[in-house]
């Protein structure tokens, strides 16, 4: 080991074995923290080169259950994004692709920070289960055409392992060791179509457009080198995706988007998705036909039959979803108003995320307990004229709310700009910038 | 911790208050092992500018006792070798300071690895104490002059801790790292006149001049910042210094030179580092002055005397080391002969440090005991001719002594030229390539 972090510490190219070798002694317990941290420092600032990052995705792969699909009838397909606030495409992009005849077999995490979690939203519908037995999950799938499960401890824990120390010794932010994280998790989990949205801006962790194009690159290399179908979507997050943020919130706005009801950024980046997953499966000939296909199967409502017959087979009660529960939750919100007029010219994505979370609906540490109804609406967006006195944002709080932490935070994410030269307004150009098809990128202009 | 470690990750510049904290808090346990090495590797890569550096140093002295020489009615001085093969003048250096009203309070360290450690040389010595209180150290200080004990644990325990785990992750070469270790022990150490002996070359830390001198700068800067007078010698390591290898062979060794009897290159090393420790203490005008001093001390047998009643003082009997005992070990050792003809153009001084090792001599780990008798002599140094079959060096061996694995070292250590280009011959220019009076360099070609 101290060989392999003196040769990473210079700059040099480690072997297959040498990855390997770390990778499966930090897993049993072999490699010490104290080790395994400084060599992840090393690799945080001397990089690692593609075969480098391929190899270590495979080990850590590699390091637990390997997820056939050999089960499941259809062509599978998985959906990962790389994180923001208001993202809940996968409630929507799921259904709408399990409709069109495509496998979803999805492993979820929970959130952590100013993100959230789709397992976490999923939770808070009553009823739902959202830990299956493998043979439970694909009966699910080939019965419903998609299941969305906690992903397994036995799913890639070298990768966990390692996460939980980078998480703690400042070495999150190297796209080799991202990309290596993700596409770990993906490929053990099995799919053949890999849909990655990677998201760009205040929220996400790549905060311009070429470096979240970097990590889109980096990762849809591994997984063609792994044989798998890949496909990534460059999305919007300087502000929150949708209007909706919280747990059970952000589903009942999932279930307006699949009743053609929800916000346009949100509807269409879910289509975008759901497009690049209906050309990966042969679905469609190309994104556009694939967004039309797409857009259809809400239309005629067959995308949210769908995530009715997938949260009844996971022993949740779709009904209440469909009622008027987030009027209600609107009518009883608490306002952040403005001190200010002006127009919004940025919106600090992280802190409305962390606003939620102090609200009580997000996690500071991976133990504490969520309030699922707790959220926020976000009223007003990048661009948009706010008078003095007017509201940013409702706050829906419950017993555990620290309201005052949560509205200062709302406060100082807003910059509101009395006469804003027009250039400093950035105005998002679209929810959508591109896509990758392999490794073609094309540009999108889709608002 | 986690701000601490992403600010030096991107090379800026820690304040007095972040870098106090680490060291506080990782000597307290309060800071784990893991985040500690990221941090190590992150100053690794990105440096550590002179302000941190001895602010570094500073916490580490402040993390322990900071003796006081109060009690000591002379000036007080101190002298500390980076480390090296053969490296036996603290015992020729101190009594010839001490003999010219000096007083040497020296804390000294253990061998480990390739190099040999003085504690470790003294205890070869009958009845030798390298323990002593404060009370006793001081008491033989104002009695004889000089008194050498192992380092307490109480000195510096910040870097004690740091350097154990520097040592596993790969982050020991980094000069800022290197320099504030050393000269933490020193400041603790409270001597006001501090000479530091830079090796360079294949034994040495320092693998060329440049380098050597960018570390003796470093130290000098953080003693200077500190209220010390600094002074540094340039020395080779690129070969064993004198001829013997070993304990009690070296102790033999340093008895004959103080006798004027010792091979030049040992004497010339300790002359001048006793130089600069009488023109440092104000005992002479300049170096060359100094020098001369040091020489009149050994010849009219005035060093000696004080070298003997230093190891009484520390009950041990130096009347054994005055007798042919290392002349008997030379005809008693095993000869390890060339098995080519040529001229020696370079020596692995580093292989022939771990030959003594596998005799016994040395410790692989810390908790290793030492066989104080075995040891090698020197027969053959770069630029001599050699005839196959000739010996190259002599080994003293032990009970415990491993010949093959020590007889194989030493052959490879050795590179042996048939018919070299004269170029080729690294024959080094001086055993004392120059000196640091304070910031000032000086070139010395002593030899």
């Amino acid at each position: 080991m101290y060989n392999i972090i003196t040769k990473k510490k210079h700059g040099l190219e480690l072997t297959a074995d040498e990855i390997s070798y770390f990778v499966n002694g930090y897993t049993d317990g072999s490699i010490p923290d104290y080790q395994m941290s400084a060599l992840l420092m090393a690799i945080c600032l001397k990089g690692m080169n593609e075969r480098e990052t391929y190899e270590l995705t495979m080990a850590m792969a590699k390091s637990g259950d390997m997820l056939s699909m050999d089960k499941i009838s259809k062509i599978t397909a998985d959906k990962h994004s790389t994180g923001g606030v208001g993202d809940k495409t996968s409630l929507i992009v799921a259904p709408i692709a399990a409709a069109n005849g495509v496998a979803v077999a999805k492993m979820s995490g929970r959130g952590l920070g100013h993100t959230g979690g789709t397992i976490d939203k999923l939770e808070s519908i009553e009823g739902f289960q959202t830990e299956l037995s493998e043979e439970e999950f694909v009966s699910i799938v080939n019965k419903t055409g998609m299941a969305i499960a906690g992903q397994s401890a036995h799913l890639a824990p070298a990768d966990k392992k390692l996460y939980a120390l980078r998480d703690v010794t400042a070495t999150v932010d190297s796209i080799p060791l991202i990309a290596s994280s993700i596409m770990s998790k993906k490929l053990a989990a099995g799919a053949e179509v890999i849909v990655l949205d990677v998201k760009t801006g205040s929220g996400a962790f790549m905060k311009d457009i070429p470096s979240a194009k970097l990590l889109a690159e980096e990762m849809i290399k591994i997984g063609l080198s792994a044989g798998r179908r890949m496909f990534a979507l460059i999305t919007d997050m300087n502000q929150p995706l949708g209007n909706w943020v919280g747990n059970r919130l952000e589903v009942l706005e999932a279930v307006e988007c699949l009743k053609g009801e929800g916000p346009a950024d949100l509807l269409d980046a879910s289509l975008y998705l759901s497009a690049l997953i209906l050309l990966g499966a042969g679905k469609s000939e190309s994104i556009e036909q694939g967004r039309e296909l797409a857009l259809k199967t809400v239309k005629n409502g067959k995308a949210l039959q769908k995530f009715k017959e997938f949260v009844t087979a996971q022993h949740g009660d779709p009904e209440p979803l469909l009622k008027s529960e987030s009027k209600d939750a609107y009518e009883k919100s608490l306002c952040v108003n403005s001190e200010k007029s002006g127009v919004i010219t940025s919106i600090d994505t992280e802190a409305v995320g962390m606003a939620s979370l102090y609200l009580g609906g997000g996690r500071e540490r991976k133990e504490d307990s969520i309030d699922y109804n707790v959220g926020l609406y976000i009223e007003k967006k990048i661009g948009d004229r706010i008078e003095k006195g007017e509201t940013l944002v409702r706050m829906v709080a419950g017993e555990r709310s620290d309201l005052e932490r949560a509205e200062t935070a709302i406060k100082n994410a807003y910059v509101i700009e009395a006469d804003p030269d027009k250039k400093a307004v950035i105005k998002p150009k679209a929810h959508v910038y591109g896509c990758y098809v392999g490794t073609e990128y094309h540009e999108l202009n889709s608002l």
